[in-house]
């Protein structure tokens, strides 16, 4: 059994979700090493938290000798060079969503940690949901056949903090806070291999007064001829709405994250109790969600970070990913630029894969269209002539009922 | 009081259901007159439904005395014809959806009732379903704040009848069938004075063999800055998938009108019962829905156009309205060959509709981007300078928690 | 195609939704003179509803020859009086629930009108709902095998009318205003024919100022062995939560009519907007029905009453069902106060239900209690060795997986 | 930090539940020592989970020097021998649930472990579900006000071992097995110290061909006045059926643990795949859940389990509770043979709890029975005259709508 101790760089939000979620429960990690740029907040962190050391020195966080990974909880802007400090110390690393502002940005960061030879995960949580976890292993397994359609959706009335909001040092709006999310949960379940092609993007700025875009809407056509949708927003009311949808050709799976999961509670009493992250009022019907962060996927996501670090092996997100990730946000905002599809750039290690396969059924020398038993128990088929490319329906037998 | 006879065109699904309800509960009009292409299938349903007249002639059909309003529940590729004679019989006209195989078509039929001043109206059932009557009305009663998205998903592993599957007599595949429900649904959200300005529409045959297309999705773009989102299928598996969904400035609706609606039932045993109209299975889990006219739409459909018809109004759903909505699957078809957004053509009365208004707050000479009380009673508010464009956080206040 | 004049006794709250629904729609039949008690909320009421007549005077209301239908909207503890005035006017009568304040008053109102011949229905609105109505069907059909339990679920934060409060006029609390629904939903389930034996019976009044009981639960043994469950309550916070469910040897059945029916709405706005009976808030989250007549039953309870009425046969519910429903109530009264299970005392009118049958399978001599495959595929068997009452797992075979 | 090192007893279903939680994710304890009657099982349990040491000699396997806890995973009529045997090693104990067959044997464990000065831990999972932890917290915060009714449920086709529907070996059938579920969760959320006084329970066995109970409904009553409600059925069709709903003066919580979580799949594919426990079919829609050891409590109970034993306090399940548990569960069976309400016996530690308070508001000298806004804006008062018990309805003002 081995344990490991972590450097979290930034205080914010997501620091107290992966502290919470690294020192939670009988877990073995922790984190010893807390980097702030405030004084302030580095040590209230560690107090909360209980952490030996914390500094606003990013060199002395990153090359700590109490600690082998470092965790980057910082905004976008800062990824590169926090990487590239931690790979010239030679530390793992795990960096938050998304990996960088665009993909040229992004390609760099994977160059240098390959090239570094360290380890590196991408922290993309909502991959690692225990539902989407079950989800894209039932996919695996047949159980909805090829997948035809999946739908991502995260909306929320806008994130915490003010950098998010600035469209230079985030890189963009609701697409690279939320878009990121949906984007890697439809490749998950496309499959990674599946080359994400072409990108059909709606965007606006209908709400808040900012210059990024606060609600966005986007097609990711996949080589199998599969269509990803995403749909992200700033602008929701209700909460957080995360769900995702699959169709495929033998089935269909619904997935909600948040607020419809078997935890109802109407409240007429007074208080300012916690509901859940983004919730939006304390009286009525609130949708609380059990174990936020299992939920939400950080425990599950860690356990493959370390366990994937001990064995030698990639993790099942890697900095590849957030780069094919921001290729495709890139093609997004370019689609609604050019107001059409725009085709995803970038350097595809994937592979390829098939188109989706039509396998019709013939009968009597006609291609059955559908087979159904009407309730009188006759089985009726609608039957297309291959010569003529007539539709026709045809009776063609009868069922006990 | 007043009661209405009917001449009923088509004895298919719809022709049964659209007399279900006509002759349901305790209502007064009724279907005295049958048309249907085949002599068996017009006494059959005579008899099923105990109309007095049935006959193969379509004219005897329409100016049969016996009757004042005839409904046309044919095949898309006839109603043309067929509503250029009863508009010259001058009986009212109720035509299913969708009106016409396109605009231009849908244009003719518009001008032929107009010039004869008969009363005619558009059978778009959804729009008139009891959940979509109130959700709209609350809309309108500002329940959710401007509209700025609405989603209409309907999807089913297909239709009942041969002729939908070619795209010769419908004028489309599911986009015809099922899209144009959607969109009017989604109309009816955003008001129906709001102009749809353009389309982007993916489409695709990932399915069944045939040309026309089983998947697609389109976002229509209003004038008002709104969006609205179909996703429409002939593949989806599990039973028929009918939802809607409203995100407004302040507030939410999410509609499910068969899946989902509070009857569940698991069965272990054999049979072969009707469950829900499209429902796939008999055994497992089945979401039966309760009165399947009633819920959707039917019911209050019909009241609407006959009270509409007897005070001399127009009803909810006009054919002005089923030109609309052709025009934008129009738009859809043309902006999947021109794989970028599509202008909808169109002879526009619905006037203007002002863009969705954004009304900043100021703190401070600041923009108020967002407020939230941390879990310790804090206010915050992330703040944007104008003059700089920088964002900050900022704790402005205290409140007992 | 015969329409019916009717008399409305009462303009209550009940008053108003009865005559709604038999206005509603493209109905035929219509309300032709209206009783008050209180000359101004009669005239309000006609008014309201386009009423030709409207009085103070009972026997007025009930005689006047313009109406062939009496219907009892009123207290409980007027109707054996109204009802005895009808059968002499010899008219048709329909009775709110429930019939009478107790099993003796009920059953003196029933030899009332066997003994003048009328027509008489109980408009147990609640078995009527398009959910219970195909959910009782397939339970007829044996999609849910021999019932075990049903649970009827009526709770909200009590009635709007001051006579309810007061168990002299009402007859009790919660359980006569809410539990006569249960009860006759559970018969509906279980089966009509089925005698009812026994009755177990807890009551408080553990919120509200009153001397009727606020709060009850019962159980109620059948003849077969299947158990009612009812949960009714008059402090209930959230709404009105109305659910059933059924257990049988086969199936299960979930009824939810109005909570969670697949409308859910989130609004930040202020307003003081209708969202449903009962409903307690008017932001946040709320959970309208679409409509809410036909929803509750009364649209198809009406229908069935006005067609059993020109069929000349007994509607779906009968003024004995009402004096069933009397009985039953009755004896949970005496089990609250005997602490123990209290007998049904009626005159049962509805034959013998046999006991629940069991069907133990054998398996090389022993007796199957329960058959499952493990995930590796291997078939395993729990068993029971008639001659020593040993309990034993036995892998029996394997299937492929 | 420390890590602990675990002696399982037994290899059952609930062993595997146990071990999976122990060594999962990033947990720092294992099991080190497994004792299984069977060789075979042992053996097979120790690869599967690479426990060090296997063995059928149950002394060894509790004094085995490598472990510091001993975990009993052993059907209940083993309890009390093998737990005395930990008392004389002086290791921490963990017992599954039930403690025992019957209080009686209840109270000698507690005795035993209390004379030993033990750690002792009551394995009662569902009490520690997140969602159940939450809602606790809620209501301990006074989220719903004072608690009125709590009704828990357990259902599902039967359980997997023999020994469970023999009752000698298990002290009973469904309540022995699943109403100690319920029972403590009800406590959890009307207070441990909240006395259990007196118990009603209907129990038959209407299924399967055995003597234990296979259905029971039992009511308990608290001092405070609050009901609590469980139903348990090992004749459930549709899955595992687990819900809690909790009624307070001011709010309703509703958990669904299993069937409605927010995962939702349907497949037509073929297959055999692991859907969850006691899952019935693995076609049509299905219901899985994400993770089911965190679902289902078994990841908190061990945390709180592990970390009260280093603090030295006790856990939030105790021997104690298992004990009351048992006492409620004695009281069910009396009920049950004398037809009536059973006294609850036991050594009661818990001290008083008051009666649910009432605190009705005057006005003008009148009760306020109810006040509600009618949709005309005028607000209507419910009043009771404490002199002469009179109920009437007056108007007393009016807001703007």
């Amino acid at each position: 059994m081995k344990a490991h101790k972590v450097t979290m760089l930034g205080t914010g939000l997501i620091g107290d979700f992966y502290t919470m979620t690294l020192q939670g429960q009988r877990n073995r990690d922790s984190v010893a090493v807390v980097y702030s740029r405030s004084e302030q907040r580095g040590k209230a962190f560690a107090e909360r938290w209980k952490v030996d050391t914390y500094t606003t020195d990013m060199d002395e966080a990153i090359n700590h000798p109490d600690t082998d990974v470092v965790v980057v909880a910082l905004p976008n802007h800062m990824h590169e060079e926090v990487i590239t400090k931690i790979a010239q110390a030679g530390k793992a690393v795990l960096c938050t969503k998304p990996l960088a502002r665009n993909a040229e940005e992004a390609k760099r960061i994977l160059d240098t940690v390959e090239k570094a030879g360290i380890f590196a995960g991408y922290l993309e949580d909502l991959a690692y949901t225990p539902k989407t976890l079950k989800a894209v292993k039932s996919v695996e397994s047949g159980a909805v056949g090829d997948v035809l359609w999946v739908r991502s959706r995260e909306t929320h009335p806008g994130p915490h903090s003010a950098w998010f909001w600035d469209d230079k040092q985030a890189g963009g709006g609701c697409i690279i806070d939320l878009g990121c999310h949906c984007i890697e949960i439809i490749r998950n379940f496309v499959g990674k291999g599946n080359r994400p092609v072409e990108v059909m993007c709606w965007k606006d700025t209908l709400v808040h007064p900012i210059s990024a875009e606060d609600n966005a809407i986007a097609l990711i056509k996949f080589e199998s001829g599969a269509i990803g949708q995403f749909e992200v927003s700033w602008t929701f009311r209700g909460g957080m709405d995360l769900r995702d949808e699959v169709a495929g050709t033998h089935g269909t799976i619904w997935l909600n994250h948040f607020l419809r999961t078997g935890f109802e509670m109407f409240t007429a009493a007074e208080g300012n109790s916690y509901v859940a992250e983004k919730s939006e009022s304390s009286t009525g019907w609130l949708f609380p969600v059990g174990d936020e962060v299992a939920e939400l996927g950080y425990v599950d996501m860690f356990t493959d970070m370390f366990n994937s670090m001990e064995v030698g092996i990639n993790p099942m997100e890697t900095f590849y990913d957030g780069y094919v990730v921001n290729a495709i946000m890139d093609a997004c905002f370019r689609s609604a630029e050019t107001h059409a599809w725009a085709p995803v750039n970038l350097d595809w290690r994937g592979g390829h894969t098939p188109r989706i396969t039509q396998n019709p059924t013939m009968y009597e020398g006609k291609v059955v269209i559908k087979q159904e038993t009407l309730p009188d128990g006759r089985v009726k088929m609608i039957l297309k002539d291959p010569a003529t490319n007539e539709f026709s329906d045809q009776v063609v037998g009868t069922v006990n009922t």
